[in-house]
């Protein structure tokens, strides 16, 4: 990617990136639908209320209006979703009579943010989304499960090591709570910022705005610390806080972080761990949150992440509550693509090229292409009948590695421009080797 | 599809009607594939200026900005794109540095338009495109192999009786020419009309706006009446021509035309018309242009338009020439749905739901179900050990078809819930039959 956007923060890619985007788009696809999940799609804009309604966005949101409407007045203000969590709530709510809950659905698409674009970051990027929904309720093992195949599927990416960092917002809240500190949001808030502003602004944040006590500070600065591979964690919790202080909230959710992660190192082991530092930023999460690193790529920051949240989805006092799942896939694809940890074998779907002897065999060259097409043999024919050298410089510009001929008693010859090696070759049987037949993505994770 | 859209012109579909935009999306993309097509995509937005200086949309376009610029006067007015032919025309000319030529690309993306919503017309919509672009030149051949894949592709797509219907804008506008008629594309904007206004009317506007003749008006209307299976259009056309006029350009769209309507002929027989009433809005076109019916959904309009365009991608004094098509995909999508032509077996992916004996056991139908998975088998797992009715009315209730048991020894059985058959099974070799293997597609050609 030495060519720089034409447009800042529009990230587009050329023929050969685009193959890696679409062996990440086709891996995701591949393990949601093995585990049972439904491609949906939501439209791209949302009303300005159901946007600003949810989330901490507002500011960059793109609003979108007709240039020329003549109905402004009628029109509901309009803007494009700026993630596919609060598009997918209300898709559930206004289908809810058309889905079978528990209800899970993968969705990829485009989603738009204003932000000020940096490396990395971008104004308009791909997310791949996995939610489980129920109706009314949803058993805790949901979260579990979602882990489990964000595992998988992230595997299934082949692009190196990676790691599910998970904490649960009651086993937060309760901690706060029972040390004392009432406003758990806020504590939250503060101690998110431990990597930015450091463990002493942490501190007096915590003690000017919420009037914590250095020892309550101390606590939640040492729960942040806390990360286990198993489930060690717990007990580490417990002795941070005061014997006599109530506890339900965080027991609730030591219990549910102790049951991800033990179901996790035995599904997938190695994959998670419990790191009582991970907040996310937004408010709707009530239980589970997962954050991703893939190492080697640090400075992405976390390329997968989401939560459980109770609420997001209501009407009148109907709720849906879900646990869901996003990978930012452009910003990992354009990662994996600026370091050469993937890259596309070839840029062109065509295995073959056929040649023209004559303007006038165009019709047979394409019958030749067509049984290969047929059998799944990627193939373009020739516009016109060419000195051969200049087809075959042709093909090879383009990367297509074979070449087919048919002389005039119409036998046909295939030749491989790499090696030279030309062969007899029958149309209806002729087959490449695998790694030839369709642009292979290869990996390479010494790249970081 | 009962349910009305929540916000007027933005199509969403239930999953089960997803599947079948999926089976069209999928089909398409394998068929350009398998033409030597390569996939890219474009952003959403572009420059007011570009979307401005192309087509003859500008009331439609959608307005993007952030809500809350606070560098407006610097940032470039966006809008979302109305069609993927401008975007590329961009892309190309942008990274013609990195492509070969002829570069063949398709892309399948959304598009907005501000448009008055109305039955079948969308706000929000899905094109699928394939254009060959040249560097400088592209033989005509391009022309004829596009109508080609196109061709394919909606057979591919086993959707019906479909017929392409193809001019060429030199042929018309040669035509007018030869009869005196100066500016051609004033005639072609006013016969274009003859199916709304009538002959009566066309002839009309001709003397007045045109200042033409009875005879010429005549001759322009006997044009727009040509359509034939074969080439006998030529000598239709020169019929209608005085023999002493120059006839140089009309006599170059003859001889396209005619090359396009026999290859057409030859590798897709009944697919094409040669069809002079066929003018496309666009002003970009320079040659050939197509239309597509769909027959028994004739209300739809084309289905798959496009021509071939000299200069729409230009750079200083570098062209690049390309021909193209386009389909609705949403349009065409939402027509074979609402008439029943197109409707999926099942709406979940999922073959198989591997049931608990107990809560206990999840892990271990997890196995099951990974087994299965490897083998290509979408498999889900239960929640909970709820009774084992529950858990089958469940899958059933969501369309799965098999059920799997373990029992306390660790023999598997798998029920079909549709017939009830129950048969011991190994979760390391058991196949479901094709046809349950994933949702199938299936076509009524009857529904119309």
């Amino acid at each position: 990617m030495a060519r720089s956007a034409s447009l800042s923060g529009y990230l587009e890619l050329l023929p050969e990136e685009r193959l890696v985007e679409l062996h990440v788009l086709d891996t995701l696809r591949q393990v949601f639908e093995s585990h049972g999940f439904a491609s949906i799609e939501s439209r791209a804009v949302e009303t300005m209320e159901t946007l600003l309604g949810k989330g901490e966005v507002d500011k960059e949101v793109y609003a979108v209006s007709r240039i020329h409407a003549d109905d402004a007045a009628k029109e509901s203000k309009l803007a494009l979703h700026f993630d596919l969590t609060v598009p997918f709530a209300r898709y559930v709510v206004e289908n809810a009579g058309y889905l079978a809950f528990p209800f899970r659905r993968y969705q990829i698409q485009k989603v738009w943010r204003g932000e000020r674009p940096q490396a990395g970051r971008f104004r308009e990027f791909t997310q791949a989304d996995v939610d489980i929904v129920g109706d009314g309720a949803l058993p805790f093992r949901a979260d579990v499960e979602l882990a489990v195949v964000i595992a998988r599927a992230l595997e299934a990416l082949k692009i190196g090591d990676f790691q599910l960092r998970i904490n649960n917002r009651k086993l937060s809240q309760g901690f706060y709570t029972a040390l004392g500190l009432q406003d758990a949001p806020a504590v939250l808030r503060i101690v998110d910022k431990l990597e930015k502003i450091g463990a002493d602004r942490v501190k007096q944040e915590l003690a000017e705005t919420l009037g914590a006590t250095a020892e309550q500070s101390a606590a939640a600065l040492a729960l942040a610390q806390i990360r286990t591979e198993d489930v060690s964690f717990a007990d580490k919790v417990r002795a941070l806080v005061p014997g006599e202080a109530p506890t339900e909230l965080m027991e609730e959710g030591l219990a549910e972080l102790t049951e991800v992660i033990s179901a996790l190192n035995e599904r997938v082991p190695g994959r998670a761990v419990a790191d009582l530092s991970i907040a996310r930023g937004l408010d709707y999460y009530t239980g589970t949150v997962y954050e991703t690193v893939l190492f080697g790529h640090e400075s992405l920051g976390s390329i997968c992440s989401g939560g459980r949240y109770e609420s997001l989805a209501t009407k009148g006092k109907k709720t849906y509550p879900g646990v869901g799942l996003s990978i930012g896939v452009t910003r990992l694809v354009s990662a994996l693509i600026g370091s050469g940890a993937l890259s596309a074998s070839r840029s062109v779907p065509a295995a073959v090229y056929v040649t023209l002897r004559s303007d006038a065999d165009w019709s047979a060259a394409e019958d030749v292409a067509d049984q290969l097409r047929a059998r799944g043999i990627s193939a373009e024919v020739a516009f016109s009948a060419e000195k051969f050298g200049k087809q075959i410089k042709y093909a090879d510009r383009r990367g297509i590695p074979f070449v087919w001929f048919t002389d005039d008693e119409g036998r046909h010859q295939v030749k491989d421009i790499r090696t030279g090696d030309q062969v007899d070759a029958d149309p209806a049987a002729w087959t490449p080797a695998p790694e030839d037949l369709a642009p292979r993505i290869i990996g390479n994770t010494d790249a970081a």
